[in-house]
Protein backbone atom coordinates (compact mmCIF):
# COMPACT_ATOMS: atom_id res chain seq x y z
CA UNK A 1 0.00 0.00 0.00
CA UNK A 2 1.25 3.35 -0.93
CA UNK A 3 1.37 6.02 1.91
CA UNK A 4 -0.06 8.99 -0.25
CA UNK A 5 1.24 12.89 0.74
CA UNK A 6 -0.32 15.63 -0.17
CA UNK A 7 1.14 18.89 0.16
CA UNK A 8 -0.43 22.10 -0.08
CA UNK A 9 1.61 24.80 -0.76
CA UNK A 10 2.59 27.53 -3.24
CA UNK A 11 5.94 26.27 -3.13
CA UNK A 12 5.53 22.82 -4.86
CA UNK A 13 8.82 22.98 -6.35
CA UNK A 14 10.18 22.24 -2.74
CA UNK A 15 9.17 18.54 -2.82
CA UNK A 16 9.71 16.29 -2.47
CA UNK A 17 13.60 17.66 -2.57
CA UNK A 18 15.60 16.21 0.27
CA UNK A 19 12.69 13.40 0.29
CA UNK A 20 13.65 12.80 -2.87
CA UNK A 21 16.88 11.24 -1.72
CA UNK A 22 18.63 8.60 0.54
CA UNK A 23 15.99 6.00 2.89
CA UNK A 24 13.37 8.88 1.42
CA UNK A 25 14.34 8.72 -2.31
CA UNK A 26 14.58 5.13 -2.71
CA UNK A 27 11.21 4.50 -0.89
CA UNK A 28 9.33 7.07 -3.39
CA UNK A 29 11.20 5.12 -6.19
CA UNK A 30 9.78 2.10 -4.78
CA UNK A 31 6.65 3.41 -4.57
CA UNK A 32 6.05 2.87 -0.84
CA UNK A 33 5.13 6.55 -0.90
CA UNK A 34 3.47 9.40 -3.18
CA UNK A 35 4.05 13.10 -3.23
CA UNK A 36 1.96 15.54 -4.62
CA UNK A 37 3.10 19.12 -4.23
CA UNK A 38 -0.38 21.09 -4.46
CA UNK A 39 -0.01 24.83 -5.91
CA UNK A 40 -2.30 26.95 -3.78
CA UNK A 41 -2.65 29.45 -6.09
CA UNK A 42 -4.67 27.31 -8.45
CA UNK A 43 -7.45 28.24 -6.23
CA UNK A 44 -7.52 31.80 -6.09
CA UNK A 45 -10.02 33.20 -8.01
CA UNK A 46 -9.45 36.80 -8.79
CA UNK A 47 -7.78 37.66 -11.64
CA UNK A 48 -3.96 38.31 -9.85
CA UNK A 49 -4.43 34.93 -8.23
CA UNK A 50 -4.14 36.29 -4.82
CA UNK A 51 -3.56 33.68 -1.81
CA UNK A 52 -3.68 37.06 0.80
CA UNK A 53 -4.53 39.81 2.05
CA UNK A 54 -3.81 42.46 5.09
CA UNK A 55 -4.15 41.79 8.55
CA UNK A 56 -7.21 43.06 9.99
CA UNK A 57 -6.41 45.72 12.98
CA UNK A 58 -3.32 45.83 10.84
CA UNK A 59 -0.23 44.84 11.35
CA UNK A 60 3.00 43.64 9.05
CA UNK A 61 2.67 41.42 6.69
CA UNK A 62 0.06 39.68 4.76
CA UNK A 63 -2.30 36.62 6.34
CA UNK A 64 -3.40 33.42 4.13
CA UNK A 65 -7.17 34.04 3.00
CA UNK A 66 -9.73 31.93 4.07
CA UNK A 67 -11.56 31.35 1.53
CA UNK A 68 -9.25 30.28 -0.79
CA UNK A 69 -7.45 27.72 1.22
CA UNK A 70 -10.68 26.15 1.73
CA UNK A 71 -10.75 25.74 -1.95
CA UNK A 72 -7.05 24.18 -2.19
CA UNK A 73 -7.85 22.29 1.14
CA UNK A 74 -11.39 20.96 -0.30
CA UNK A 75 -9.60 19.51 -3.48
CA UNK A 76 -7.40 17.74 -1.36
CA UNK A 77 -10.14 16.09 0.61
CA UNK A 78 -11.91 14.82 -2.45
CA UNK A 79 -8.91 13.00 -3.72
CA UNK A 80 -7.74 11.71 -0.50
CA UNK A 81 -11.14 11.83 1.78
CA UNK A 82 -9.40 9.76 4.63
CA UNK A 83 -6.19 11.21 5.33
CA UNK A 84 -5.80 13.61 7.95
CA UNK A 85 -5.52 17.18 6.96
CA UNK A 86 -2.39 19.18 9.44
CA UNK A 87 -1.33 22.71 8.88
CA UNK A 88 2.06 23.47 9.59
CA UNK A 89 1.99 26.71 12.37
CA UNK A 90 3.92 27.51 15.09
CA UNK A 91 0.41 27.96 16.87
CA UNK A 92 -0.15 23.95 16.36
CA UNK A 93 0.13 21.20 18.69
CA UNK A 94 3.97 19.99 18.99
CA UNK A 95 4.36 17.51 16.93
CA UNK A 96 5.73 14.12 18.96
CA UNK A 97 6.57 10.37 17.75
CA UNK A 98 3.02 8.83 19.05
CA UNK A 99 1.62 11.44 16.51
CA UNK A 100 3.97 10.20 13.69
CA UNK A 101 3.03 6.63 14.53
CA UNK A 102 -1.06 7.79 14.92
CA UNK A 103 -0.09 8.89 10.78
CA UNK A 104 2.14 5.93 9.71
CA UNK A 105 -1.23 3.82 10.81
CA UNK A 106 -3.64 5.61 8.06
CA UNK A 107 -3.66 5.86 4.66
CA UNK A 108 -1.73 9.10 4.17
CA UNK A 109 -1.41 12.83 5.14
CA UNK A 110 -2.48 16.03 3.62
CA UNK A 111 -0.21 18.97 4.80
CA UNK A 112 -0.96 22.36 4.64
CA UNK A 113 1.70 24.70 4.39
CA UNK A 114 1.45 28.21 5.92
CA UNK A 115 3.06 31.50 4.66
CA UNK A 116 3.72 35.09 5.37
CA UNK A 117 1.99 36.28 9.01
CA UNK A 118 -0.10 32.80 9.01
CA UNK A 119 -3.39 31.84 8.23
CA UNK A 120 -6.93 33.17 8.28
CA UNK A 121 -7.96 31.84 12.13
CA UNK A 122 -11.22 30.84 10.71
CA UNK A 123 -10.10 28.24 8.63
CA UNK A 124 -9.47 26.11 11.25
CA UNK A 125 -13.32 26.48 12.62
CA UNK A 126 -14.63 25.87 9.30
CA UNK A 127 -12.80 22.48 8.06
CA UNK A 128 -11.26 19.10 9.93
CA UNK A 129 -7.62 20.50 10.03
CA UNK A 130 -5.02 19.57 12.80
CA UNK A 131 -2.53 22.46 13.50
CA UNK A 132 0.72 21.08 13.85
CA UNK A 133 3.74 23.00 15.13
CA UNK A 134 7.61 20.65 14.77
CA UNK A 135 8.86 22.84 17.61
CA UNK A 136 8.74 26.12 19.49
CA UNK A 137 10.86 28.31 16.67
CA UNK A 138 9.41 30.66 13.49
CA UNK A 139 10.12 29.12 10.02
CA UNK A 140 9.81 31.42 6.86
CA UNK A 141 7.10 29.10 6.23
CA UNK A 142 5.31 25.41 6.58
CA UNK A 143 7.14 23.52 4.01
CA UNK A 144 10.15 22.82 5.80
CA UNK A 145 7.74 21.36 8.62
CA UNK A 146 5.89 19.42 6.20
CA UNK A 147 9.44 17.60 4.84
CA UNK A 148 10.19 16.65 8.47
CA UNK A 149 6.88 15.04 9.44
CA UNK A 150 6.89 13.45 6.14
CA UNK A 151 10.61 11.97 6.96
CA UNK A 152 9.79 11.35 10.39
CA UNK A 153 6.79 9.37 9.36
CA UNK A 154 8.56 7.53 5.58
CA UNK A 155 11.26 5.79 7.46
CA UNK A 156 8.46 3.72 9.76
CA UNK A 157 6.62 2.84 6.89
CA UNK A 158 6.96 -1.17 6.40
CA UNK A 159 10.35 -2.63 4.43
CA UNK A 160 11.88 0.98 4.50
CA UNK A 161 14.05 0.91 7.23
CA UNK A 162 16.95 -1.79 6.43
CA UNK A 163 17.31 -3.17 10.49
CA UNK A 164 14.22 -1.94 12.08
CA UNK A 165 14.59 -1.36 15.53
CA UNK A 166 12.45 -2.26 18.38
CA UNK A 167 10.39 0.72 18.76
CA UNK A 168 10.89 1.24 22.77
CA UNK A 169 15.03 1.74 22.77
CA UNK A 170 14.54 4.97 20.28
CA UNK A 171 14.64 7.97 21.40
CA UNK A 172 11.07 9.43 22.65
CA UNK A 173 9.05 5.77 22.10
CA UNK A 174 8.89 5.34 26.02
CA UNK A 175 9.41 8.86 27.05
CA UNK A 176 12.92 8.79 27.12
CA UNK A 177 16.08 9.81 25.47
CA UNK A 178 18.14 7.28 23.67
CA UNK A 179 21.19 5.61 25.34
CA UNK A 180 24.45 7.20 23.87
CA UNK A 181 26.26 4.80 21.22
CA UNK A 182 29.74 3.85 20.46
CA UNK A 183 31.55 2.24 17.63
CA UNK A 184 35.03 1.59 16.83
CA UNK A 185 38.18 2.17 16.74
CA UNK A 186 38.32 0.87 20.54
CA UNK A 187 40.85 3.78 21.60
CA UNK A 188 40.04 7.71 19.87
CA UNK A 189 42.15 9.98 21.27
CA UNK A 190 43.04 8.50 24.40
CA UNK A 191 39.44 8.09 25.07
CA UNK A 192 37.98 4.36 25.11
CA UNK A 193 34.41 2.70 24.44
CA UNK A 194 33.09 2.26 27.74
CA UNK A 195 34.32 -1.72 29.21
CA UNK A 196 30.68 -2.81 29.74
CA UNK A 197 30.09 -2.27 26.32
CA UNK A 198 32.96 -4.71 25.34
CA UNK A 199 32.05 -7.40 27.81
CA UNK A 200 29.43 -9.59 25.78
CA UNK A 201 27.70 -9.65 28.56
CA UNK A 202 23.84 -8.64 27.18
CA UNK A 203 22.29 -8.12 30.43
CA UNK A 204 25.11 -5.97 31.80
CA UNK A 205 24.81 -4.09 28.72
CA UNK A 206 20.94 -3.84 28.51
CA UNK A 207 21.38 -2.69 32.27
CA UNK A 208 23.98 -0.19 31.70
CA UNK A 209 21.94 1.10 28.46
CA UNK A 210 18.87 1.67 30.51
CA UNK A 211 20.62 3.76 33.32
CA UNK A 212 22.30 5.63 30.90
CA UNK A 213 19.16 6.65 29.01
CA UNK A 214 17.46 8.14 32.42
CA UNK A 215 20.56 9.76 33.47
CA UNK A 216 20.72 11.81 30.31
CA UNK A 217 17.32 11.99 30.10
CA UNK A 218 16.80 13.54 33.35
CA UNK A 219 20.05 16.21 33.46
CA UNK A 220 19.64 17.42 29.44
CA UNK A 221 15.86 17.11 29.41
CA UNK A 222 14.37 17.58 32.87
CA UNK A 223 10.65 18.33 31.09
CA UNK A 224 10.74 14.95 29.23
CA UNK A 225 11.97 13.19 32.49
CA UNK A 226 8.98 14.89 34.67
CA UNK A 227 6.51 13.84 32.25
CA UNK A 228 7.77 10.25 31.69
CA UNK A 229 7.52 9.59 35.61
CA UNK A 230 4.35 11.30 36.02
CA UNK A 231 2.67 9.46 33.71
CA UNK A 232 4.24 6.06 35.34
CA UNK A 233 2.83 7.21 38.58
CA UNK A 234 -0.20 8.20 37.73
CA UNK A 235 -3.09 6.21 36.63
CA UNK A 236 -4.00 7.18 33.25
CA UNK A 237 -6.55 9.40 32.70
CA UNK A 238 -8.93 6.81 30.55
CA UNK A 239 -8.52 4.64 33.42
CA UNK A 240 -10.05 7.37 35.76
CA UNK A 241 -12.49 8.56 33.12
CA UNK A 242 -14.09 5.07 33.39
CA UNK A 243 -14.58 5.08 36.72
CA UNK A 244 -16.20 8.27 36.88
CA UNK A 245 -18.93 7.12 33.40
CA UNK B 1 28.22 40.45 5.95
CA UNK B 2 27.98 37.06 4.58
CA UNK B 3 25.94 34.40 7.09
CA UNK B 4 28.03 31.32 6.49
CA UNK B 5 26.66 28.16 6.73
CA UNK B 6 28.77 25.18 6.38
CA UNK B 7 26.85 21.36 6.68
CA UNK B 8 28.27 17.99 7.29
CA UNK B 9 26.18 15.63 5.42
CA UNK B 10 26.34 11.98 3.69
CA UNK B 11 23.98 13.72 1.58
CA UNK B 12 25.37 17.23 -0.13
CA UNK B 13 22.88 16.87 -2.70
CA UNK B 14 20.07 17.77 -0.58
CA UNK B 15 21.47 21.50 0.43
CA UNK B 16 20.67 24.50 -0.57
CA UNK B 17 17.55 21.99 -1.37
CA UNK B 18 14.06 23.73 -0.61
CA UNK B 19 16.45 27.06 0.99
CA UNK B 20 17.21 27.83 -2.71
CA UNK B 21 13.58 28.76 -3.08
CA UNK B 22 11.15 31.60 -2.02
CA UNK B 23 12.76 33.85 0.42
CA UNK B 24 15.65 31.71 2.03
CA UNK B 25 16.48 31.51 -1.99
CA UNK B 26 16.72 35.01 -2.75
CA UNK B 27 18.96 35.87 -0.10
CA UNK B 28 21.23 33.07 -1.40
CA UNK B 29 21.16 34.83 -4.73
CA UNK B 30 21.71 38.35 -3.21
CA UNK B 31 25.15 36.67 -0.78
CA UNK B 32 22.87 37.01 2.43
CA UNK B 33 24.17 33.44 3.37
CA UNK B 34 25.91 31.08 1.88
CA UNK B 35 25.84 27.16 1.64
CA UNK B 36 28.78 24.80 1.71
CA UNK B 37 27.55 21.28 2.25
CA UNK B 38 30.42 18.86 3.04
CA UNK B 39 30.36 15.26 1.98
CA UNK B 40 31.64 13.73 5.52
CA UNK B 41 33.12 10.18 3.28
CA UNK B 42 36.06 12.82 1.71
CA UNK B 43 37.03 12.22 5.66
CA UNK B 44 37.42 8.68 5.59
CA UNK B 45 40.59 7.15 5.05
CA UNK B 46 40.23 3.35 4.26
CA UNK B 47 40.10 1.84 0.90
CA UNK B 48 35.70 1.74 1.36
CA UNK B 49 35.42 4.79 2.55
CA UNK B 50 33.69 3.95 5.52
CA UNK B 51 32.01 6.27 7.86
CA UNK B 52 30.12 3.77 10.21
CA UNK B 53 30.73 0.73 12.04
CA UNK B 54 28.36 -1.66 14.32
CA UNK B 55 27.29 -0.79 17.56
CA UNK B 56 29.53 -1.55 20.69
CA UNK B 57 27.75 -3.82 22.91
CA UNK B 58 25.30 -4.86 19.64
CA UNK B 59 22.09 -3.99 18.67
CA UNK B 60 20.32 -2.86 15.40
CA UNK B 61 22.05 -0.58 12.42
CA UNK B 62 25.40 1.55 12.34
CA UNK B 63 26.99 4.17 14.11
CA UNK B 64 28.86 6.91 12.86
CA UNK B 65 32.52 6.73 13.50
CA UNK B 66 34.35 9.18 16.24
CA UNK B 67 37.35 9.41 14.34
CA UNK B 68 35.79 10.07 10.95
CA UNK B 69 33.46 12.62 11.71
CA UNK B 70 36.18 14.39 14.08
CA UNK B 71 38.17 15.32 10.61
CA UNK B 72 35.32 16.40 8.37
CA UNK B 73 34.67 18.59 12.05
CA UNK B 74 38.01 19.97 12.55
CA UNK B 75 38.29 21.00 8.59
CA UNK B 76 34.77 22.95 9.31
CA UNK B 77 36.90 24.32 11.92
CA UNK B 78 39.37 25.25 10.65
CA UNK B 79 37.49 27.07 6.91
CA UNK B 80 35.29 28.86 9.90
CA UNK B 81 36.83 28.80 13.08
CA UNK B 82 34.51 31.29 14.35
CA UNK B 83 31.00 29.81 14.00
CA UNK B 84 29.79 27.50 16.43
CA UNK B 85 29.31 23.60 15.51
CA UNK B 86 25.98 22.16 16.01
CA UNK B 87 25.20 18.65 15.59
CA UNK B 88 21.30 17.27 15.01
CA UNK B 89 20.44 14.62 17.31
CA UNK B 90 17.76 14.01 19.34
CA UNK B 91 19.78 13.73 22.05
CA UNK B 92 20.14 17.62 21.82
CA UNK B 93 19.08 20.27 23.39
CA UNK B 94 15.74 21.53 22.07
CA UNK B 95 15.93 24.18 19.23
CA UNK B 96 14.10 27.32 20.32
CA UNK B 97 13.80 30.90 19.05
CA UNK B 98 16.47 31.94 21.64
CA UNK B 99 19.25 29.61 20.52
CA UNK B 100 18.28 31.03 16.49
CA UNK B 101 18.60 34.31 18.02
CA UNK B 102 22.08 33.56 19.07
CA UNK B 103 23.13 31.80 15.58
CA UNK B 104 21.83 34.54 14.03
CA UNK B 105 23.79 37.15 15.67
CA UNK B 106 27.09 35.18 14.76
CA UNK B 107 29.13 35.13 11.39
CA UNK B 108 27.53 31.54 10.60
CA UNK B 109 26.94 27.74 11.59
CA UNK B 110 28.64 24.57 10.96
CA UNK B 111 25.95 21.48 11.18
CA UNK B 112 26.63 18.06 11.41
CA UNK B 113 23.68 15.73 10.26
CA UNK B 114 23.68 12.61 12.33
CA UNK B 115 22.54 9.52 10.37
CA UNK B 116 21.84 5.69 10.97
CA UNK B 117 21.10 4.94 14.51
CA UNK B 118 23.62 7.79 15.71
CA UNK B 119 27.12 9.65 16.70
CA UNK B 120 30.11 7.95 18.42
CA UNK B 121 29.02 9.87 22.18
CA UNK B 122 33.02 10.62 22.80
CA UNK B 123 33.07 12.88 19.49
CA UNK B 124 30.95 15.34 21.86
CA UNK B 125 33.68 15.13 24.69
CA UNK B 126 36.62 15.48 22.02
CA UNK B 127 35.24 18.54 20.09
CA UNK B 128 33.30 21.59 21.30
CA UNK B 129 29.94 20.57 19.39
CA UNK B 130 26.48 21.47 20.49
CA UNK B 131 24.24 18.49 20.27
CA UNK B 132 20.28 19.76 19.48
CA UNK B 133 17.30 18.50 18.53
CA UNK B 134 14.57 20.18 16.32
CA UNK B 135 11.64 18.24 18.18
CA UNK B 136 10.84 14.96 20.28
CA UNK B 137 10.25 13.10 17.06
CA UNK B 138 13.06 10.60 15.31
CA UNK B 139 13.87 11.32 11.46
CA UNK B 140 15.98 9.58 9.29
CA UNK B 141 19.13 11.54 9.63
CA UNK B 142 19.90 15.21 10.85
CA UNK B 143 19.94 16.87 7.27
CA UNK B 144 15.77 18.15 7.52
CA UNK B 145 16.78 19.42 10.82
CA UNK B 146 19.83 21.35 9.58
CA UNK B 147 17.40 22.74 6.80
CA UNK B 148 14.67 23.97 9.86
CA UNK B 149 17.73 25.54 11.54
CA UNK B 150 18.91 27.38 8.71
CA UNK B 151 15.27 28.49 7.40
CA UNK B 152 15.03 29.71 10.63
CA UNK B 153 18.03 31.77 10.62
CA UNK B 154 18.36 33.38 7.53
CA UNK B 155 14.92 34.46 7.71
CA UNK B 156 16.22 36.95 10.35
CA UNK B 157 19.21 37.80 8.82
CA UNK B 158 18.97 42.00 7.73
CA UNK B 159 16.89 43.04 5.15
CA UNK B 160 16.06 39.07 4.37
CA UNK B 161 12.02 39.87 5.15
CA UNK B 162 10.00 42.54 3.41
CA UNK B 163 8.37 44.13 6.39
CA UNK B 164 9.84 42.48 9.47
CA UNK B 165 7.48 42.46 12.24
CA UNK B 166 8.32 43.85 16.15
CA UNK B 167 9.88 40.62 17.75
CA UNK B 168 7.59 41.06 20.54
CA UNK B 169 4.66 39.83 18.50
CA UNK B 170 5.65 36.88 17.07
CA UNK B 171 4.72 33.27 18.42
CA UNK B 172 7.50 32.23 21.05
CA UNK B 173 9.69 35.45 20.89
CA UNK B 174 8.34 36.53 24.25
CA UNK B 175 7.30 32.97 25.47
CA UNK B 176 3.69 32.83 24.15
CA UNK B 177 2.26 31.94 20.89
CA UNK B 178 1.65 34.37 18.55
CA UNK B 179 -2.55 36.21 18.46
CA UNK B 180 -4.84 34.31 15.79
CA UNK B 181 -5.09 36.19 12.30
CA UNK B 182 -7.98 37.77 10.39
CA UNK B 183 -8.12 39.04 6.59
CA UNK B 184 -10.36 39.60 3.85
CA UNK B 185 -13.29 38.34 3.29
CA UNK B 186 -14.84 39.83 6.32
CA UNK B 187 -17.70 37.36 6.14
CA UNK B 188 -16.38 34.05 5.11
CA UNK B 189 -18.99 30.92 4.98
CA UNK B 190 -21.20 33.43 7.40
CA UNK B 191 -18.20 33.72 10.03
CA UNK B 192 -17.01 36.93 10.12
CA UNK B 193 -13.86 38.67 11.44
CA UNK B 194 -14.23 39.56 15.14
CA UNK B 195 -15.92 43.52 15.14
CA UNK B 196 -13.11 44.61 17.55
CA UNK B 197 -10.04 44.00 14.88
CA UNK B 198 -12.29 46.29 12.28
CA UNK B 199 -12.92 48.89 15.08
CA UNK B 200 -10.07 51.37 14.05
CA UNK B 201 -9.28 51.38 18.11
CA UNK B 202 -5.80 50.51 17.84
CA UNK B 203 -5.68 50.13 21.91
CA UNK B 204 -8.36 47.96 21.33
CA UNK B 205 -7.10 45.95 18.81
CA UNK B 206 -3.28 45.76 20.89
CA UNK B 207 -5.13 44.57 23.91
CA UNK B 208 -7.45 41.88 22.07
CA UNK B 209 -4.72 40.47 20.89
CA UNK B 210 -2.82 40.45 23.98
CA UNK B 211 -5.28 38.72 25.68
CA UNK B 212 -5.88 35.94 23.00
CA UNK B 213 -1.94 35.23 22.81
CA UNK B 214 -2.37 34.41 26.74
CA UNK B 215 -5.83 32.85 26.44
CA UNK B 216 -3.98 30.40 23.33
CA UNK B 217 -1.31 29.68 25.22
CA UNK B 218 -2.68 28.56 28.69
CA UNK B 219 -4.94 26.63 26.50
CA UNK B 220 -3.26 24.97 23.91
CA UNK B 221 0.02 25.07 25.36
CA UNK B 222 0.06 24.87 29.23
CA UNK B 223 3.82 23.93 29.26
CA UNK B 224 4.73 27.39 27.72
CA UNK B 225 2.58 29.00 29.73
CA UNK B 226 3.96 27.72 33.08
CA UNK B 227 7.22 28.52 32.04
CA UNK B 228 6.06 32.30 30.83
CA UNK B 229 4.54 33.05 34.21
CA UNK B 230 7.49 31.00 36.26
CA UNK B 231 9.63 33.20 34.88
CA UNK B 232 7.86 36.26 35.22
CA UNK B 233 7.23 35.83 38.70
CA UNK B 234 10.86 34.30 40.06
CA UNK B 235 13.48 36.87 40.23
CA UNK B 236 16.26 35.90 37.27
CA UNK B 237 18.66 33.01 38.21
CA UNK B 238 21.00 35.70 37.30
CA UNK B 239 20.40 37.77 40.20
CA UNK B 240 19.90 34.98 42.30
CA UNK B 241 23.97 33.93 41.57
CA UNK B 242 25.00 37.71 41.78
CA UNK B 243 23.79 37.75 45.86
CA UNK B 244 25.29 34.86 46.93
CA UNK B 245 28.43 34.91 45.26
Amino acid sequence: MTFAAQILTLYPEMFPGPLGHSIAGRALGEGKWSCDAIQIRDFATDKHKSVDDTPSGGGAGMVMRADVLARAVDAAIERQPDAPVLAMTPRGEPLTQALVRELVAGPGVTILCGRFEGIDERLFEGRPIRPVSIGDYVLSGGEAGALVVLDACIRLLPEVMGAPKSGDEESFENGLLEYPHYTRPNDWEGRTIPEVLRSGDHAKIAAWRKQKADDDTRLRRPDLWERHNGARDRPASGARREKKD
